[in-house]
């Protein structure tokens, strides 16, 4: 797996692609023996390939395919695989298309050298950006050869719709992993630790990994089997023992599914609206759910109240109640959750009220201190949280609590719903 | 700069190590010319040393220094390096006290080999974990090699306190590297290319790199000089070069300020203030905006209006317009700002509308058509936008491009107030 591109090698970002290309490889059984990062340089590059070359019998390279100056790994595979270019008049034509759709004008001529692949190359078209890539067979002692362009937005979907498939059938492999990460949110990584202790060296055919992220702690599970059942059903055993470990409002998802897509599938499939009422989170609330396609169905509207004029004014909050324990308390939560509710016309109102930082802290009520509140027809609950991190930290904690508590309400709501009729 | 470890290349996660170690090679003016990464398997370890060691003069490893089966590096080193190892007595007893003072009891045997160092090497003690590093200088045509332990907790603060002062002397402390990253928005990569093409390999001194963001184009200065004035100075000449390239519009910051500090910063001044209305967008510009300490200044509400019921009843838009022109229309997206400014007693509104996708797109207005409107005391404008990301990239673009035409609109701000009165 070669990435390429000079900010790498100064150390400007890690290189996510290679753990992206390394992730999918050995989930297709493909076992992978080197890493790389070379910069955008010919004589490295040459050294670089000439020696990868040697030491497998598949190279993904991604970067380099760019239109500009910098861009000359398509030279450089030509030289090394010894083959030459040619222009792929499809992948013009999307690139062309591309340019005028996007109402930019016509595409500079600069842009056509993205469309010369290798004459022997199948071109993997892209469709989420300009320059195609392309995938060279094994030949004459040179391994083959899959070439990706470097923007991750790009490179991602085209490994996983085009190169994936071309693999899968190179692979053949004996031994197949399979991935699968658990979510969890609402307790820390040693409480997490401790509940599953005994699990990550129970099976040498599992690697249990713990990770801290910002919106919750992960668990990821890696087993390996002789078939693709084999370790599903070993992925799935690890899945149901942690599972069991925790509480179900704690582990609220799997892979792809974040907390507010978990959200959101409780939402339509009990037909329930919800609005937020904003102060410290400006907006994240409302933009995390409706990150989500077909967020329509169960949000209608939204409100930031950031400042003290507008959480009166707007929903409803009584000035008192903001004067006597200030904007950021249980009182004035309450307010925001029950006025916006009413005000949209929802079935759940959410109000939040805290200091994000760095500044606005006091003895009493220090910075990361943060009311969030749940409303429904039947009570408004509302939960104190310390966070302790930087602004930004701070209010990505405050959402997610959010959404992990009216996740919660959520998870109750039929019982609940049955018990006041 | 090396890692070893199979589970970097299972794709487990993201090497960050390089990244580290690459940044402050870069900084000390050490160019990096590879980045590796190597399983625990001795036959490759081997094969990557070897390619590795001709093609620098300083190799920096880490991981492989641990006391289990896996971890061979000292033996590898101690063969491609041709050397002796030999039991440093103080690194034995630093982890003997280690073991007893974490009230583990006496250490096993099995770590002893742990304070294995070749024999002419420089020992980097290690105060935040067992393995200790070295440093073993250049010598028969082999580079010098650091090698480190590979948890990130230990790494860090060794290369920090032992092996940068030593390569410090390595390099002579001659060379001091800058690197400024000038942020761009409102034209595409091709374009800023364009602008600069003469400027990319004009100075030898000087590597500048173009980078496509999903907040917009940057342009990457890196310089060394003599001295930190000296390259100070060249990184100066270039930005000033690549500033009158490009126009202040397109130019909004360099380094930690992004577009919504830069919007921040022209409100402030001018003691303006803001609000948006959003529907696709969901909250997302009033999530920048308030990013910002002390936003408090210059926004005081916002609304997302997702449903046409609330672009009706929350912002007064009318039902005509929507039934006419449609929600997402240059029309509807006017009485957003319009409405939103009016709604809030702001001196800017803000209104954006569009599609985001993946569904609701027709042939007539299809997914990433969004409109976004800036509206003041004296005029409404709307620019038609045409995204072609998915839907994450479609609503990260939409409120990006609204604070750029915000910006646009302040930068402009004093001559056309002054114009007016």
């Amino acid at each position: 797996v070669v990435s390429t591109g000079t900010e790498i090698l100064q150390g400007l970002y890690a290189d996510t692609n290679a753990q992206f290309i390394a992730e999918q490889l050995t989930s297709l059984g493909i076992q992978v023996v080197g890493i790389y990062a070379a910069p955008d340089d010919r004589a490295v590059l040459e050294s670089t390939f000439r020696h990868v070359a040697s030491t497998c019998n598949l190279v993904i390279c991604s970067g380099g395919l760019g239109p500009t100056e910098d861009d000359i790994n398509r030279d450089v595979f030509a030289a090394i695989w010894k083959t030459e270019l040619h222009r792929d008049e499809r992948a013009l034509e999307m690139m062309r298309t591309r340019f005028l759709t996007r109402a930019r004008g016509p595409m500079p001529e600069s842009n056509e050298v993205q469309a010369l692949v290798p004459t022997e190359s199948t071109v993997l078209y892209n469709q989420w950006g300009t320059a195609p890539g392309f995938y060279l067979p094994a030949r004459d002692g040179m391994p083959a050869l899959v070439a990706l362009p470097g923007p991750p937005k790009e490179m991602r979907p085209m490994f996983l719709e085009s190169a994936k498939p071309l693999l899968e059938n190179l692979a053949g492999g004996e031994t197949i992993s399979i991935t699968r990460t658990v979510h969890t949110y609402g307790q820390p990584e040693s409480y997490v630790n401790e509940c599953c202790r005994n699990l990550f060296r129970a099976d040498p055919r599992v690697a249990l990994t713990i990770l801290a992220k910002t919106y919750g702690v992960d668990l990821r599970i890696h087993a390996s089997g002789p078939s693709n059942a084999a370790a599903q059903q070993l992925v799935r055993q690890y899945e149901e023992d942690i599972r069991s470990r925790l509480s179900p409002d704690e582990v609220y998802g799997a892979d792809e599914q974040m907390l507010h897509d978990a959200v959101a599938e409780l939402l339509i499939a009990n037909r329930l609206t919800v609005a937020a009422a904003e102060s410290c989170t400006g907006g994240l609330v409302s933009k995390l759910l409706t990150d989500v396609p077909g967020s329509s169905a169960y949000i209608k509207q939204g409100y930031v109240v950031y400042a003290n004029e507008a959480k009166i004014s707007v929903l409803g909050v009584c000035a008192e109640t903001i004067d006597q324990h200030g904007a950021v308390s249980e009182q004035t939560a309450a307010e925001m959750a029950a006025g916006v509710r009413e005000l949209a016309g929802s079935d759940f109102g959410i109000g939040v009220t805290g200091i994000a930082g760095p500044t606005g802290g006091t003895p009493d009520k220090p910075v990361g201190l943060t009311y969030i509140a749940i409303a429904d027809k039947h009570r408004t609950r509302v939960q104190r949280s310390q966070f302790l991190g930087d602004r930004e930290m701070n209010r990505i904690w405050a959402a997610q609590t959010a959404l992990y508590l009216l996740r919660r309400r959520l998870l109750r709501w039929n019982a609940s719903a049955a018990e006041s009729e």
